[in-house]
C-alpha cells in the first residue's frame, strides 16, 4: 500500500540482504519512523511492545526474527531457543505459533550451512503468501460490497464498519478486513468505512491513516457508538479481522469486537470476518479456551498521543490509584458471524464449512490430535 | 458525598447566599477546583462545556441558572430568555426541561418582588429532592445487590458493571446507579465495580474517582472491555443511569449503554437502569424521536488527561485529517432492561409499570397530549 504515494510493505528485507526493516507502530500515526530489527531479541522485542502487531505481521517478523536467529546460530539449540524466545511474546495470534511452525518444517533436517538461505526464502514466501491471501480475500470480500451497492441507488454509500487495525499494517500488505475496501474505493465503489477507535491501544488511528493515505473516506469514531450507528441504519456491514478462529468457527478478536457482533446481529446487519487460512486454530475446539492476553494497566489508565508541542506523548486519564484491568482479546461465537471471508472464499462460520474449505488442515489437525 | 473525607454535594449555594458553587467537573479527577457561578450564562456556558454534567445535576444547574438570571431581572421577558437559553444548552437530558418546568411553575404569577425568593426555594428543593430520589433509589437497588450476595458465598463480590458517570458528581449527592452500590458498601456488602471508561469524555474516570474517595473497591475498563467480562462470568450485575425513559420504558443513555445491554442480554446478566422519575419522560413515546446530542470532532481526536509535566493537556489520537463522529447518547430498548430502579421502586421497564408507578405524571402527559 502506499505512504504519500509511494508503494511499501509493513515488513522487508534491507539492501544488506539480512537485516529486517519495520515502521515502528508504536508512533504511527504521527510519526513515520522506520526500524531496522538485527538479531532475534530485536525481534522478539517489537512484537512484544507492538513495534509490529497485527496477528498476520505478528507471524512475518516471528518468521524474520528466525532468520535472524539462525544467521547467528544455525544450530538446534540456537532455533529451539529463538522459537521459545518468539512464541512468548504474544498469546493470542495463532498466526505467530503458525509461522514458526512453517518455518521449524524449513530448515530442520537440513545441513546448517543451508539453513539461513532456507529460512530467509521461506519467510519470504510467508510474507508473499500473505499478500497473495489478501489479495484473494479481497476479491472475495468485494462480491460482497458489491452487493450492498446493487441494492442501493446510483452513488449511494457503503457503510463498513470496522474494529481494531485489521489493515495493511497488520498484515503485509493489503489487510485482511481493509483489502475489500481498497479493491471497491480502486474500482469507483463509493465505499466509506466507519473506524472503530479501539481502545486502550487506538489502533483504529493506524486503521483511518491507512484509509486517509488511500483516499477512502471514513469517520473516526468512539467504540461505544457502532450499536447507535447500527441502529439508525447507518452500517450496511461489519468487517473485522481475527487472531485467531476456531475450527468450529468462532472468532477471537480484538476486544470489543463480540460488542459490536451483538450490535450487527440487533440489527440485522451481517457481520463478517475477514480470516486468512493461518490465523485458523483446525486444533482448537473450545473458543473460551483461547489465551487471553492480558496487557499493563498502564495501557488503560493512560492514552498516548500528539501533544501540542508536536512531541508523542501519555497523559493520565484513569484517577491516580485506580486499578485497572487490560483483557486485549475477546470472543465472537460464530452464531454471531455472518460470514468467514477467506482466500478460498466466504465460507459460512462452522466446523463443516472450514473442513470443507480447508481439507488438508482439519485433517492434519485431526491425525496430530489423533497421535 | 465525600472528597477527602470532606462531604459534599456537587452544587450548592456560596455563602453569600445568592451565587451557585460546583466542581468544575472538566478537570476531574485530575483537579478539584470550585467554581463560582455569577449569572445565567455561567450557568449555561457550565452546562454546555461539562463543567456540571449528568442528567439530575444539569437539571439542579439550569434551575440555579434561572435564579441567577431573575436576579439580575425578575421580569417575564428575562425568564423566558434565561429559560430559552438554558434548555438550548444541551439536547439530550429531559431534566433539563423538567427543571425549568418546574421553576417556571414556581415564580411565574408571582409578583416580580417575589420571584427572586421564590425561585431560589424552588431550587434548593429541586436539589434536596434528587438527593431524597437518590437515596430511595439507593435503598431499592440496594436490594438487587443483597440478593446476589445472598447466592453467593460469604465474603464474595458482588460484581456490578457500570457505564459513564452516574455518581454523586451527576446529581445532586449519592447519584443513582451508584447509590445502591455506596449503601451496600456502607453496609458491609463486598461489592466490586468494573467502571467503563467511557469515551469519548472519560467520565468513568469520575466514576472510579468517586468510589475511589468512598474506598469502594473498583477496576477501571476500556469500554471494550464488558462483554467479555460477562462472557466469563465475571459481572453479576449491570446498573447504569439515564437522560431519559420514554414512557414506554426505552432508555436513552450515553453512548455505548446498548452495547452492554445486549452484552448482558446475551449472557443472561440482569441490566438495571437508575431513574429517578424526573428523569422520565411521559411525554415521548417513540425514543428514536429523542434528539441525541451531537458534540464536537475534537472530543473523538484528542484525548484530555494529566501531562507527565502535572498539567492537563490533551493529546490526539487521530491522525490529522480524519473526520470523526461524536453522537453521546444512544438509545436501549426495554426488552434489553431487566428493570427501572425508580424512588417508589423497582419496576418493569414499560408503558404499563411505568404509568402505574407514576400514575400522576402519565395522567398529566396525557392531558397535555389531549389538550
Amino acid at each position: 500500500m502506499k505512504i504519500d504515494g509511494q508503494h511499501t510493505r509493513s515488513i522487508w528485507v534491507e539492501d544488506d540482504g539480512w537485516s529486517i526493516g519495520i515502521f515502528d507502530q508504536t508512533l504511527l500515526p504521527h510519526r513515520c519512523v522506520r526500524l531496522r530489527l538485527t538479531c532475534v531479541d530485536d525481534a522478539a522485542r517489537a512484537i512484544r511492545t507492538m513495534q509490529v502487531r497485527g496477528a498476520p505481521l505478528i507471524g512475518a517478523a516471528a518468521a524474520y526474527g528466525l532468520c535472524l536467529a539462525l544467521k547467528e546460530d544455525a544450530s538446534d539449540e540456537s532455533l529451539e531457543r529463538a522459537r521459545a524466545k518468539l512464541l512468548a511474546t504474544r498469546p493470542t495470534a495463532v498466526n505467530l505459533k503458525w509461522a514458526l511452525d512453517e518455518m521449524t518444517a524449513a530448515v530442520r533436517n537440513r545441513p546448517r550451512e543451508q539453513r539461513i538461505a532456507a529460512a530467509y526464502r521461506r519467510a519470504a514466501e510467508i510474507c508473499d503468501e500473505d499478500v497473495a491471501i489478501n489479495k484473494a480475500i479481497g476479491h472475495h470480500g468485494l462480491k460482497l460490497l458489491e452487493n450492498i451497492a446493487a441494492r442501493k441507488k446510483a452513488g449511494e454509500r457503503v457503510n463498513v464498519l470496522t474494529h481494531c487495525n485489521a489493515g495493511w499494517l497488520a498484515t503485509v500488505d493489503w489487510g485482511t478486513a481493509t483489502a475489500p475496501i481498497y479493491l471497491a474505493h480502486d474500482r469507483g465503489l463509493p465505499v466509506h468505512v466507519f473506524v472503530d477507535e479501539t481502545r486502550p491501544r487506538n489502533q483504529g488511528a493506524l486503521t483511518a491513516w491507512e484509509l486517509g493515505q488511500h483516499g477512502v473516506p471514513h469517520t473516526y469514531i468512539a467504540d461505544n457508538t457502532g450499536g447507535h450507528l447500527m441502529q439508525r441504519g447507518m452500517v450496511d456491514i461489519c468487517i473485522v479481522g481475527t487472531d485467531r478462529v476456531t475450527a468450529q468457527g468462532d472468532v477471537c478478536n480484538k476486544i470489543g469486537t463480540y460488542l459490536k457482533a451483538l450490535a450487527a446481529g440487533d440489527n440485522g446487519v451481517p457481520f463478517y470476518v475477514a480470516a486468512p487460512s493461518p490465523s485458523i486454530d483446525f486444533a482448537i475446539l473450545d473458543a473460551f479456551a483461547i489465551p487471553i492476553e492480558e496487557r499493563g494497566a498502564e495501557e488503560i489508565a493512560t492514552v498516548s498521543g500528539l501533544g501540542e508541542d508536536g512531541r508523542i506523548a501519555a497523559v493520565r486519564v484513569a484517577p491516580e490509584g485506580s486499578p485497572a484491568a487490560n483483557y486485549a482479546f475477546d470472543v465472537t461465537p460464530a452464531r454471531l458471524v455472518k460470514g468467514l471471508i477467506t482466500e478460498r472464499g466466504v465460507i459460512e462460520a462452522s466446523a463443516a464449512a472450514l473442513a470443507r474449505a480447508f481439507p488438508e488442515r482439519a485433517q492434519a489437525a485431526q491425525s496430530a490430535a489423533a497421535g
